[in-house]
């Protein structure tokens, strides 16, 4: 996953949740374009220390076209995800049946015109205004089926035993 | 949707992503509890001028426990989203089927263990730590089986055009 745009300071909550998102609903990692936020990559290693999934890339400070123009050139398909593009329901299918490596991009100012010509699919979660943190989270959701809300990961130091009223977490002996 | 443990200057622009989400996927209002905050209301109203909803209910500064009181006595059920809950594939059927208006319950900080008990539901959107702006998006789009994605509103003044590159914002001879 790709995010476009973030702004340190005022992006800082709702970038650690698009990052969040994309870990627990099975993406391999963020990329954080053109600018440098330490606090952010902190807090995610964190999660991923604790709740498992130390493979979990996170980067910052990368151009986001040379990323995306070498995504491409390796045979990876690029995924824009804006409520001007295509219709999910439409296009998810197709998506998920051409097997490729996908790169998400979420923005969080207005995204430049280039994204829009550079993405193999520009992608709509809804044509309403909503939350790039919505889209990302829904768009994994239908990619993978459901079946991504389902996973523990073996490198957990803590997981959660579902209850009806408790918070139950169990601390795991060994992890890996 | 009750919107818990909202502080507002740092949650500002997750609070007004909760509330975009929840317009966009179909719930009929939010309500921020304990504190007012008139900048998020003013954004969200704005939103349902242009892109429609004006029924959509925003509410600030209301004490939650007494509200959910009068909507559990009114016959309603509630349901508090938290990574804690039982997961949404084992319940979201059952709760579809009673059939009945539904207060969804997220928090921002801790929720007190009080929200637990007085649920009817606590659901899991996963057992892992993401962000409740995608765990409400998810349990509506379960809830609503995506049909909600589909929405364009009567009031609108803007709508958009589906488009593979394009940004096609159409706007209405005379929305109602």
């Amino acid at each position: 996953m790709l995010r476009l745009g973030h702004r340190p300071k005022r992006d800082m909550r709702v970038t650690t949740h698009v990052g969040l998102v994309a870990r627990a609903f099975g993406a391999s990692g963020m990329v954080i374009a053109s600018v440098k936020d330490e606090a952010i990559i902190k807090r995610l290693k964190r999660v991923c220390e604790v709740w498992g999934r130390r493979d979990f890339m996170v980067m910052d400070g990368i151009n986001p076209l040379d990323y995306i123009k070498s995504w491409k050139d390796s045979g990876g398909l690029v995924v824009h995800l804006t409520m001007y593009g295509l219709h999910i329901d439409d296009v998810i299918d197709t998506i998920r049946s051409l097997n490729k490596d996908i790169l998400v991009i979420v923005g969080a100012t207005k995204v430049p015109r280039v994204y829009y010509e550079i993405s193999d699919y520009n992608v709509a979660v809804g044509h309403q205004p909503h939350s790039e943190v919505a889209a990302l989270a829904v768009f994994l959701d239908r990619l993978y089926s459901g079946k991504e809300l389902k996973l523990i990961y073996s490198d957990a130091k803590l997981y959660i035993e579902p209850s009806p009223r408790e918070k139950r977490v169990i601390v795991r002996d060994q992890p890996r």
